[in-house]
């Protein structure tokens, strides 16, 4: 059930807020990855949502005599070749255990993921080349900058099976949605549901917006508990053709 | 006992560092919100201070059964109500028990409160539509942006009691001041002698950085304890007509 | 051993990744300073680093009837001693106690040491005007601002001797180099050769970035593995003179 | 609507593990009482559970100037008020906001609750004088020991009302649960219907636990998906009269 | 490469101290399961070691929709199958993500593998029912007590592939020994080795004690750079035959 | 200022507790080491509490290159040579940066301290042997145990400095009084004081706790703001003799 083009156009331009709570009303409280934050803090408000499906790599603690400098001549080494199979379109997200102390990952793996076409990068560890990776054009999530290489402390190991990241099982396939706030994973099975859902509600929240800046009380409006909020509504959508 | 347009005033241009001195001396060691920054990392340094007295508004954990989304239909839910009902001028603070792991408001809250005069808002837990509120004439304080709806994990529950944000005292109209670094808690009582003392403090503060890069020591300087010192600062005074 | 300036100029311009990689290479797994940051976040990219020789100030806590706001009439008190004496292109290295509760320093002393030549600032505590201390000629990296006098909570006690910052070891003379990422220490004793192969690592990155970004996979080339990659890269440094 | 006799009787013998799951399967996820601890670590595993109607206690942060030594001269005082007026029969829930540097109470005020009957009493934060208090006939439960007087960081405020307390919503009257590994909040209107449920599912894990030691697979026993399974226990429970 | 019958006698009576020195010797810095402890905390210091190959279980974030009360129902269950393959003697050791806030198993799953004759079981999360645990006659290690069921937080998913836990990398296979302070990892490779070895460091440091029981200063005995203590030593050793 | 012997003797029977509301009320908030237990968590209460004046070691992280196995062979080690320096009747503090996952020593250490007098021994990190430790008769706290060798992350430094210890300033020669609860550090100019007020108080607490064990409230009692309570208190002094 590769995720569909017009799912994914929808999601480009809905907030990760949005999608939280379409998520809540369905039961699911836990898909806001904790404590990830975009590696760009100057990121332009007006980029689009990072969107893709999730292609997942799951480290360990390094053991130090696996993980020598020289593990990476092996081709095969589950970093590098997460790097060069990851779909385009998908996003690359790694669990890191929570554990910044040493890096995901570097610019120059960061830099081979945008050019193969992928999404985006998330990771609740930290990047390390930072400074470089908030200058390059894919987006990239995570904790906080971490300099040390990889191996001081994370042995990559396995490719594409389901991971923690920020406490959130993230399952392969699964879309994620990334903005300035942070990144959200949304089932694979209800993602087209919840983009319809989340595009409806984001309609709402522009007009409630657009009245609260006019002077307006919330109350009868947000929710709009008043028939008048929902006419008005009614009539701002076919005005805006939203 | 509200706050004085001329308190006011004086809070606006100096710093939560020199009121932190000013109310260390008088034994308050425990008056600035602990990890609780300004949503816009890219404020102008130059913006003048958020001050207002506090109108609080408190939340314990959220129960499931007693938080569905349909909450927010009650014209009377404590969230909403403050909102509506803190007085302009006031700082709106959110007691979120330090927990960020849902938000705490949304842009569309501190847009009603931006628009209702309100003078900021603060938790020590994080906001929603964080980019947005960046963006608002507003100024905002919270440890971390936190897409999931409130509902997640917040039950609002008081309004305008005694609260603890950041592991600080907020007591209603204390006087909470905001500058790029952080939030302050002035107790009302002694808002009119802190802020004067600080006036004082700062021209001397300004004194010092114009002498040290002209190339000065601190020593005797800072503090004044050379006679040449207090002499030259009390000339300096008059120049400036501080 | 001082440092000498071609060493220093070296590692003005590679990046705290790639000299943790080089001491990795070498056993030292624990040289990068945990959870510091640049105080100016909107830091430009291309800013050369910081670079000087640890000189260090060791904080315990505070006692509070040792530490009234009188104590910096002492012109021998321990802080205000060592930012009159850390020599000129070192680099100012404060033990917090990974404690950014209240100040280890704010911006007259920063600016001082900025007048005085000293390389850059380090506190695993935060800072105070922070925002000023943004804007200052002199690079400073701490954890987060924090408005609270340094009384408060800590007590400057001993003068460059060997101290723990963000986890690491600091001696006296180690080389400590601050880049957008954060801050690594490097021991004196083997910063000549650290430096010198960060240089060649350099060369070998921006060589291997330039044919990713030209769509080249990280397959043999990152690692070099294939003959091809090294030849490759032995004609881009002689083409480029590095 | 008090807590019945029967049900407290019942809530006496079942453990606070299987209460979660029965509150589990009502969609209450959160409603242990997060790390806190028995105060009697040699606490006896065959005494019988603290069972009582929450009265609840909220703590905010201490300010210096309003809580000096003498504030416990004032009989109305909330700390000392609150334990001359806990119900006989209730547990004394206290939100210390998970902070255990300054003590919740010492074994002078547990004494006295002792005395009044009061069924037990639970912080997120720590007593004072717990070796004492771990000697008390009544159960205690806290994060850790902390000898500071609670003015130190404490300031009483409210009785009775909702609170916080290790990340759980404490509404008073809830009906509050302690065994040997912790606490649990059973909403007050579930109160029967889960202690009846509880006392089932107790019976069935004690039915599994002696087939278990018998040799018995947990496979088709637990759950009981195999009907020998449910047929044996149904002719357990007729022998045992359960 | 199974574990020697003579392997795992030596590892029943040497401490987990004595074996993180001789892992230190080999470079292994970070064998020793970091905030991990016996559930049963009145454990006499006599009880001989837990000692058996990893067997391992990986848990993720619970997904609420996946992970319903009914998901027992499924004799295939990942957590159910591994207590039913574990093999005797092996030690089951569960990747909680060192998350303590809901179970990682109870009491009927550990009386499942004592009675299985698995040789113990060790968690980064916690148990619940674990006043139970304590009791049994299987060594049992983990945070702290959770009685919240596992589905609540965590989804079991992999059975015996490489793990993290508390910070330590698990291989299955490897040798994991818990005595009363705590669990250490043994890489399998060279676990024969390491025992050998900590068997001598154990009678040296055994004659050390008596030796310092009897008055003798630590220096030149330990380490024994005095040819006397040497000799002693080696007298010492043929008097008790080890 | 040696210790009294008056001094001494009378704090070995006041509780932690009682000295700490003593400090508070000299405005002395913070001198309960934080987070620190006895080794020994089955400590009769009766026991005597630990007293002596502080000898402190000072670590820093440790550096691999300069902390081998053998650094322990150069007798002038700071670990190695404190213990063979500490003063009988002291106690021994040490600064491990509140990082317990390395031990701070280790019980042939603990056995030599004992053995030389040494009235006890605290880290802020944990003991390796701490179930060897435990059955010692010398009192010795930390934060929990930890079985890699301490060159694994400290790296001793400096013998009887000022240094922090779980937050708190110790200064060499300050008061170190632990019981079953914790350990408080008095500074050493107001020791007598404190001891004989803590002694006043200790009695006047019995006093209070024998009367609230036969039934009487603590209003009017605690504190005796009633002159009723005075008098007794008065008579009940003059019969016991105290």
């Amino acid at each position: 059930m590769p995720l569909k083009a017009e799912t994914r156009d929808k999601l480009m331009g809905v907030s990760t807020a949005t999608l939280c709570t379409a998520l809540f009303k369905r039961g699911l409280r836990n898909q806001f990855i904790q404590d990830v934050h975009p590696v760009n803090a100057q990121r332009d408000p007006k980029t689009p949502n990072m969107v893709g499906e999730a292609f997942t790599l799951r480290y360990i603690p390094a053991r130090e005599d696996l993980n020598p400098i020289t593990v990476f001549q092996d081709r095969a080494h589950p970093q590098r070749k997460a790097v060069e199979t990851c779909p385009p379109g998908a996003v690359f997200v790694i669990d890191s255990r929570k554990d910044p102390r040493a890096a995901s990952a570097g610019s120059i793996l960061v830099t081979r993921l945008m050019k193969r076409g992928v999404a985006g990068i998330v990771t609740d560890g930290g990047f390390r080349d930072s400074p470089e990776i908030a200058q390059l054009a894919i987006p990239a999530y995570h904790h906080r900058p971490s300099a040390p290489t990889n191996l001081t402390l994370h042995q990559a190991l396995d490719i594409d099976v389901p991971i923690g990241c920020g406490d959130v099982a993230v399952w392969p396939g699964d879309v994620v949605v990334g903005d300035g706030e942070g990144v959200v994973v949304i089932p694979a099975a209800i993602a087209d549901e919840i983009a319809a859902e989340a595009v409806e509600m984001t309609a709402f929240e522009d007009f409630v917006t657009e009245k609260v800046n006019q002077g307006r009380s919330i109350l009868g409006l947000y929710p709009p508990t008043d028939d008048k909020s929902r006419d008005e509504f009614a009539a701002w959508r076919k005005e805006r053709g939203r």
